[in-house]
């Protein structure tokens, strides 16, 4: 029997991780700096948190099952949810706008497929009691810092507000759940569908002409003023289409202008209520978004004061995916500094004692473990990326001495045992 | 209905997480000064990869379910099993020693009590391919490393070589599942269930009371000549005891020599084969082992090659606990060094602006987000920890300047535009 791992999972192995880290500590800093805290929230919940959020429907996706103790739970599909939980156990009385950053594994239910793995990873924040749309502009001024310091290009963010499409549907009457069915086919981008759902919902025919309009246009600031022709007689439209231009003010001064207002971006959850953007990055083909958010009222449906919160996530493993397309590499490093090669086997004490002191001055040293011959030691030690081999033998050792060998010039030099350390501190410009 | 975390699971928020990373991050740049290299498996596995190790048993404390497509499926409980796994499909032909180390959670469906969670997690490694025992002087040097870094007192790390026992218990022809029962009953530190066990499997009165006494046998280098004189008459157990000789000359070589030999440390496992290590911390009562590891032998059980392995881990949660009730407290700081507050909503977009520059400037910074009066600004910023808050007045914008206020002296100093970033980052000292 082989053993395999799960179908849909994936182990990483030494410089998967080492890039994945680099990109993970670089949004955690830009994160950081705008004042978001860490929090953690565990692997699995009731299964009931989900069911509340996204409806029953998500049971098929997910993975759920029953403890020993007939609890029903599952992995958490997303993060947005058990952050709404920890805030209403936790946090309900901290000082507000509370700002949370999450990085953490969710798991689905679904074929895996290029892109789309069963267990997968998010870094995320949620802002809860901020404003509208100063915070939205806060969160997307910061989803497109974490892209800039990552070097990603070629990646449009998109944003668009929900008021202006709710605010019309409401002005015609149409009921919350067929309201729910319509932004789902946006969602999903299904024109035709949609016309009929629209003919058959017996939606004016103004209504239906300006919605699909709407949900094609695309541009800069300048698209304000003809949206706001288009809708003149909604005015919960307007006063939405009002809040989209106040945030791009807010953008500028934020420093970011490089957005596509995208009146197409519906997000399919009905618990978002205002500003929405989604990132996208073409190359990526059908899994081409990168990124999510918005401002939305789960604390609410959860049973918590109407609190205004707004969050976006990446995904991750897509972002490292459109690093990867655009050739992007991570600095490839060895996996040591330096190795200590004892030339016989006698010598193996005084090479451990050796390799104690580089790692103690802070230097990342290896030592052979497996007692082999020399020649296969310093094939291995050339292997694992070592820039530097101390090689010790035992007539240098009476004198006190060891040979530092420059792996990449192949440099010999003598040097006493005080001075090895210092040495090589030097030269490979240990950091404190 | 309240919505609440699963039984036995934690949240951790903003101090936990950050008390957590930093010890998180001392262990990981020790692991990796030691040539270490990050891997990374899935969170659950096939069931069959957790009984084909433990045995059956082990179904009874995981957590195991069927997905959707039939496949039976466990939470890992522990790391050593996947990493194996993942040697096995990736890294047969990779040059050895392969060093790996791990950070993730792992779950035990068990009843929840007093430093026991069912979602917990281990940081650990594994040497694949080193030789014994020099693979094992190291590993244990980088535990204690790891300790000491972190300022750990009161900490014991008790070594000792299951095959000195297994030497007398093989002479005596006892079966390998007796001596597995056996060593079970060390483990559990049962002394008369052990002494009855001996007797019902009639071993000689000699091996009997010889095993009884080296169980019971710790201390210093110095009891290995007390141990050599009571095994003298069984070669396969003088054989380990030597291995452990050696161990203890290499551990000197790498600059330890803190440990308590323990003869009675069985691990409880059978896949165990020679050096093994637990560490304790007295303070914590029942759940005093806050490490265990040793050499094995997993890799030839899942069907590869016969490869010495070493490896350990750390309860990351019982160091966590240890390190808080020893009182060792990470430095406090603030969620942000500065915040920036208008005086009027009119100054906003000016103290967006400002915000940003601050930030690109390396300076965690925060701003008001919720549109309050600059009474409760300068509140939220006291409560904040922000060390500096920058007034951004009407009046003084006109001219181009704004107001730093450090919070601690109360001092207010008037800064130009094009200083202020500069000003602050020489205050805070900020950090490439």
């Amino acid at each position: 029997m082989e053993l395999q791992k799960p179908r849909g999972t994936r182990d990483f192995l030494f410089d998967d991780m080492k890039k994945r880290k680099l990109v993970e500590n670089t949004m955690r800093r830009v994160f950081e700096t705008y004042g978001y805290q860490e929090i953690k929230t565990p692997i699995f919940e009731d299964l009931s948190l989900f069911t509340l959020k996204s409806g029953e429907g998500i049971i098929e996706e997910i993975y759920n099952f029953q403890d020993k103790g007939g609890r029903d739970l599952a992995l958490r599909p997303e993060l947005t949810a058990p952050v709404a939980r920890l805030y209403l156990n936790n946090l309900q009385k901290a000082p507000r706008p509370i700002k949370m950053y999450y990085f953490g594994s969710c798991f689905r239910y679904e074929r895996p497929q290029a892109g789309r793995f069963r267990q997968f990873w998010q870094l995320g924040c949620e802002l809860i009691g901020g404003k509208s749309p100063d915070s939205e502009a806060e969160i997307i001024a910061m989803a497109a810092q974490c892209l800039k310091e990552l070097e990603l290009e070629d990646y449009q963010i998109h944003l668009g507000n929900l008021g202006i499409l709710r605010g019309i549907l409401n002005q015609d009457s149409v009921s919350a759940d067929e309201q729910d069915q319509i932004m789902a086919l946006i969602d999903k981008g299904d024109a035709e569908e949609l016309k009929k759902l629209l003919e058959d919902l017996k939606l004016p025919a103004e209504s239906r002409n300006i919605l699909m309009e709407l949900i094609g246009m695309q541009g800069h600031q300048e698209i304000i003023s003809t949206v706001e022709k288009i809708i003149s007689t909604y005015p919960d439209a307007l006063d939405s289409l009002k809040e989209l231009e106040t945030l791009l003010g807010m953008l500028e001064a934020f420093g970011f202008s490089d957005y596509v207002v995208d009146l197409g971006i519906a997000r399919g959850l009905d618990y978002y209520t205002g500003t929405v953007f989604e990132i996208y990055v073409e190359g990526l083909g059908a899994q081409k978004q990168i990124s999510g958010g918005g401002t939305y009222n789960l604390i609410e449906l959860f049973g918590g004061e109407k609190v205004e919160s707004t969050g976006f996530a990446f995904g991750f493993d897509r972002v490292m995916e459109a690093l990867k397309i655009q050739g992007t590499t991570a600095p490839s490093e060895g996996r040591v500094d330096v190795f200590v090669a004892p030339i016989s086997s006698e010598m193996k004490l005084n090479a451990f004692k050796i390799t104690q002191e580089l790692r103690n001055s802070g230097i990342s040293t290896d030592v052979e473990l497996a007692d082999r011959k020399f020649k296969k030691i310093l094939s291995f030690a050339s292997k694992s990326g070592a820039k530097y081999v101390v090689l010790v033998g035992a007539r240098e050792m009476e004198e006190g001495k060891v040979t530092i060998k420059d792996m990449e010039s192949g440099d010999q030099e003598q040097v006493s045992l005080e001075m090895v350390s210092k040495v090589l501190v030097d030269r490979i410009n240990v950091k404190e």
